[in-house]
Order: structure tokens, then C-alpha cells, then sequence
């Protein structure tokens, strides 16, 4: 918006709302405008929203999904199962996971993934975190993690990172596996690409034809 | 966000972000969790954005432009000339218009078009203010308007609010204009609607070819 006569108060909002992921200066501007033109009321429950969410959400102590207290509802849920966890990279993931539903064990968020590419160490990442976690459920007597879910993205880093984790638990008496690689629903496989069609067809199942 | 596990600190401001257009829950949720993983000052940034735009942004009380003072930047420019208005219907028109250049006039803002359709009579909105300012400038010895440019979209609402303009202002001396019509720049005639290509043929000039 470099039109000079815009008022500094709404090139403002558009800088800041450009900032925002996949919105450009155009949307920015479009969002701007519909924000100044609805009730006031709207703006201000935006604003406090904003300020909410900035200062009650942090992230839970054990297993660093999102939260508002030091435990998240999951850790603190005694009806799942201690002895499954499930590895992701963002909180988000525990989001999209629990939507589907149907998976009974706890979470590690790691907060990115192992990337030497990038200057990612493991240390800079939940990673010492959770193979201290993991050993320590195994060094007590009662909820030991008897299997370790590795939910990575299928991705060179997301790879890299659950081979990394696989390895430096292949100590303790926890079967660690990797969500299943394969087709998508819905594709077809002549815009698949090599490596998917190469997984979907190793990973290939018996067809249950039971009643 | 239907995860019941989810703080509710961050579905209030995903349901928030949903408000916005084209924002669906999935978009917002994407923006929620960009806005928390980031420095909390930008968040603050954003609230503070919010709250300056809400306040001190209001309409120019002569062409109900964005103004942060009674009259807007244009209204206060004695360099602009005050014989031309362009008549548009949203305050982002200006703004449209202004980032382009070359327009020395003035303008007036509708905040509405005429729709009967809809329940909007031509007195809920700038009309009735736009024929006081014309006549009233018609009135006084200095600065009447000569030439009133009707920018209203070409939809149905746009053109029966340039037809009733130009027929209540058709008593003054005044030159009434409409934006020209034809075919977009990059435009191909096979995927031209019949309309547009009938003004586009209808509108057609003379080539230039002097040097």
C-alpha cells in the first residue's frame, strides 16, 4: 500500500497482517477493509483473542503439545494408554492426530526435526527429552513405553530424525515403528511418484474378504 | 477445531481468525498456530495494530474516504482539482484509483450502491450527500464540478446507481461520465461474456499510429 494518502493507521494493520503465512499485500488490505468495516465489538474480540492466547498458551512440561496448564488434558488423562507414545514433530500434529481419533496412547512433540543441513543438533529440539522419557518409563516398574510411534513426516528430515531416534532406543525392550508410507486416498498411481509407489507396494496388505 | 483436548484459549482465537473472509477453520488454525510460534512482540504488534486502525480510523465528513482527521488528505489537497469527481463505492476504491495515478480530481465515497433488490434506497447511503455536494458547488461562483466520473462496478447495482446519479444531476450543467467497459487487459474474446464484448466492440477507438 504505498498510496500516500492511506492513513498510517490502516497501513499499519496491513503490514501487520502481511506478515501472517500465504496472506500478501492485497489480501492484507482486503482483511484490513473488512475488519474496519463490521462492528467494532469484532475488532476488539479479535484483539483479546490475540492477547488470550499470547498469554495462557504454553506448552505442556512433559509432553510439550500445546496447553494451558503446566500438564496438557492428554497427560493428564489416566484413562490412556502409558505404554504407547506417539512422536510428532509440532503441536499441531497431536491436533490433526486427535481429530482422526482412535489412537489411545500419550504424545512427544520434538518442536522441529534433526537436520544437519540446517544446524538443527538434536539437542536443539525435544529429543534428549524423549529418549529420557522413554528410559526412564523403562527404569520404573509400573507404565513402561512398550511401543514408540515415530509420526515424523515422511520427509528426508522427518526420515533422518525417527532413524536417529530408532537407533538411540534399539537398547531398551520397546518395539519402535514409523506410520505407514503409501498411496493417498483418493490417487492414482500414474501421478504418484517413484518412492510412494515403491512403499504402497512393499507395504502391500492382505485383502480381509471375511464377513 | 472440534479436538476437545485443545486450550481453549486457542480455539477462541481460531474461531476469531474464521471471521475473517476467506479464512476457513483449517487457514485459521494454520494462522493461530504461526502467530504462536512466533516472538510473542509480534503478536502484541498485531493486537496493538488492531486497536490504533479500530480507534482512529474513521470516514472523511466530506468524501467518506478513509480519514484519521475530519477531512482526508485528498479533501485537503489544494493542488487537486476541485471541477472533477469521481463517484465509487467503497473507501478501498480510492484506494484502487489512487495507487494507479493520474487522476487529479476529487472523490466520493457511496458506501453502498442502490439496490432495491436488497432493501437499500438510495438514502442509505452517500447518495443524498453526493447531490447536495455537486448542487452545492453549482451554487457558489468557485469551484463547481464540470465532470462527475461514475466508478461504480459494472454489475446491475453499479450501473442503476450511475443511471440514478446522472439522471438526478442531469438538470446542472455538469459532463457525467461512466468508466469505460471492454475487455480486461490480457483478455482473449473466446472466454469474453456477450456483454462485455458487445461494449468492448461498441467502445472501439481509432488507432494512433503517429510517431
Amino acid at each position: 500500500m504505498r498510496s500516500a494518502y492511506l492513513p498510517s493507521a490502516i497501513r499499519k494493520l496491513v503490514n501487520e497482517l502481511s506478515k501472517l503465512p500465504s496472506v500478501g499485500e492485497k489480501t492484507a488490505f482486503r482483511l484490513a477493509q473488512h475488519l474496519l468495516s463490521r462492528d467494532p465489538m469484532d475488532i476488539i474480540e479479535l484483539e483479546q483473542a490475540l492477547k488470550n492466547a499470547r498469554e495462557r498458551v504454553r506448552f505442556c512440561e512433559r509432553c510439550f503439545a500445546y496447553s494451558e496448564q503446566e500438564l496438557c488434558p492428554i497427560c493428564e488423562d489416566h484413562q490412556r494408554d502409558d505404554s504407547l507414545l506417539c512422536v510428532v514433530e509440532k503441536p499441531v500434529d497431536v491436533v490433526a492426530l486427535e481429530q482422526i481419533g482412535g489412537f489411545t496412547g500419550r504424545y512427544h512433540v520434538l518442536h522441529g526435526l534433526w537436520s544437519p543441513m540446517r544446524g538443527v543438533s538434536p539437542d536443539k529440539i525435544k529429543l534428549p527429552d524423549l529418549l529420557q522419557r522413554v528410559e526412564k518409563s523403562h527404569s520404573s516398574d509400573n507404565a513402561s513405553v512398550t511401543e514408540l510411534v515415530l509420526a515424523t513426516g515422511t520427509t528426508v528430515e522427518g526420515d533422518a530424525t525417527a532413524f536417529y531416534i530408532a537407533k538411540h532406543l534399539s537398547h531398551l525392550p520397546a518395539k519402535v515403528t514409523r506410520i505407514a508410507q503409501g498411496l493417498p486416498k483418493g490417487g492414482e498411481l500414474e501421478y504418484a511418484d517413484e518412492s510412494t509407489l515403491r512403499y504402497a507396494l512393499e507395504g502391500r496388505k492382505d485383502i480381509d474378504v471375511r464377513e
